[in-house]
């Protein structure tokens, strides 16, 4: 299973890539291959000022080794090894009308005293963070992730949809940090699914990306926004930061293990703005963005 | 002692936030001021778009109550009511000449039982986060804190330098927030210090705030800063957006415990910048600023 994931995350990085940089038209992505002292490593591909990208990432990576201490608390055993894999990805547009997209596709494993697999389990997700919010985006968004799910078990979308609109939330903002997509975790063998049949959803989820996002850059890419229109996308990311440093699992334990800080921090934006108690007019296009995130809808 | 605690932060409030804007010339602070639903309150004061403050705040609060469960397990009790008040102030400078500076002065009382204080103490302390260099502005600030603690005993400037080091750094990126000052917390009660000589000494030090900062102020704000210049303290800034997110913990006990979310984040920059694995030029004067960031000084 280790071999089959990690293939696949390799080739699954390589397809994202080229169609980015196609859809781009202007930037290329610049590699960074590193190595994990205590074992493994990864190949971090960034891309900045592009034609319709300011700056994203579309990393993987391969770890394994001694549990690392915060960790076996988290997962509530003692000194063990463990091997991880996966891919991550954020894209942050230029333009204020194309939402910035995240994603996940991850493996783990835990090994036993002898070196046998004591637990093992995928996890992973795809969400939007739109700046203005246009419903047959979202629709369409959320359509291409329910697809994925439905071929496997049609409680699949409503539980993950509703475990992504928890899970990206900004409790000290009272909202969520964009309009979800699908979050799933641990998910592990039962009696209806074993880990091959995880591997193929969770890669079919994977192979759902570029169609879920892509029609959306193409069809916003070229509107045309205002510097006003840009100043409520940079105040917007702040909350995306927000959201990464403060709530963000993933990227807390990367930071306080030594993780790559590149690597992990490739996630935060490239302009963001703070401003003191910024309040949207009433009824404007930026106050309906805020009701959703307050609100979370279902849109298919 | 809360009585003659809370009437100093009011007035030095109104000292500072006068003096910053005299400095400024141009903007005036807005006040905000907001209750707790559980006890107490707050006075906010922000700046912003001035002609040498770009963003900033000066708030005092006052709050009473149950101790909220979050902060029982931090302090090791069960059970209790608690007083807390003190001055936050965060300044930061358009020029990227001119230092950010972040200061915050307070006192904490824990009662027991029968309404009785079980535990009081002080904390505070100042210190300086430059984008560029200038020795003697870090000699000179820290020449300033020096006196104020060399008052009351020569041993508190060299502690205090040192928690303060320590505090403000960040694990991830193996560096200083900035070049630090004072910092010092649980202030109590001890052979050498009733709670009056600390209230002395802590009072001491917020007055020695605009001298120590508001002279450097004065002698950079003025300096030609080209594009460069600003995009470096973008840069910069996002390691001061960085520590306050993801380690300070006053930051994050606020977000954690439904403080008034926008008092606490006011001290977040208001344009910043991520850039993928900025590396300054060897020899520059971007690089000179990051060694002493590693590698923390003694100025005085």
């Amino acid at each position: 299973m280790k071999e089959q994931f990690v293939a696949y995350i390799r080739e699954l990085q390589n397809t994202i890539t080229a169609k980015v940089e196609e859809c781009d038209g202007k930037a290329t992505f610049r590699q960074d291959e590193w190595a994990r002292k205590e074992g493994g490593g990864g190949r971090t591909r960034v891309i900045e000022n592009g034609n319709v990208f300011e700056k994203g990432g579309v990393n993987i990576s391969e770890v394994h080794g001694k549990l690392p201490e915060s960790m076996q608390t988290y997962f509530g055993v003692e000194d063990a090894d463990f091997f991880a894999c996966g891919l991550s990805l954020v894209l942050h547009p230029k333009n204020p009308f194309v939402p910035t997209v995240h994603a996940n596709w991850r493996y783990f494993e835990l090994y036993g005293p002898s070196g046998n697999v004591a637990a093992q389990w995928f996890g992973g997700g795809q969400d939007l963070t739109p700046y203005y919010l246009f419903e047959e985006d979202a629709k369409h968004f959320h359509s291409v992730c329910k697809s994925a799910c439905d071929a496997h078990n049609p409680e699949f979308y409503p539980k993950y949809k509703n475990q992504c609109d928890e899970y990206f939330y900004n409790t000290h903002r009272k909202e969520g940090r964009g309009i979800g997509g699908l979050f799933f975790d641990r998910l592990a063998v039962s009696d209806a699914m074993q880990m091959s049949d995880w591997f193929h959803f969770v890669t079919d989820v994977g192979d759902s990306f570029l169609d879920a996002y892509i029609p959306i850059v193409e069809k916003r890419k070229d509107l045309a926004f205002s510097e006003a229109h840009r100043t409520w996308q940079e105040i917007r990311r702040g909350r995306y930061v927000e959201f990464n440093l403060v709530h963000d699992k993933g990227t807390l334990f990367g930071l306080k293990t030594d993780g790559r800080i590149e690597s992990i921090l490739m996630s935060l934006p490239p302009h963001v703005q703070w401003v003191y108690n910024h309040i949207p007019d009433a009824e404007s296009e930026e106050e309906k963005l805020i009701n959703i995130l307050q609100h979370p809808r279902n849109w298919v």
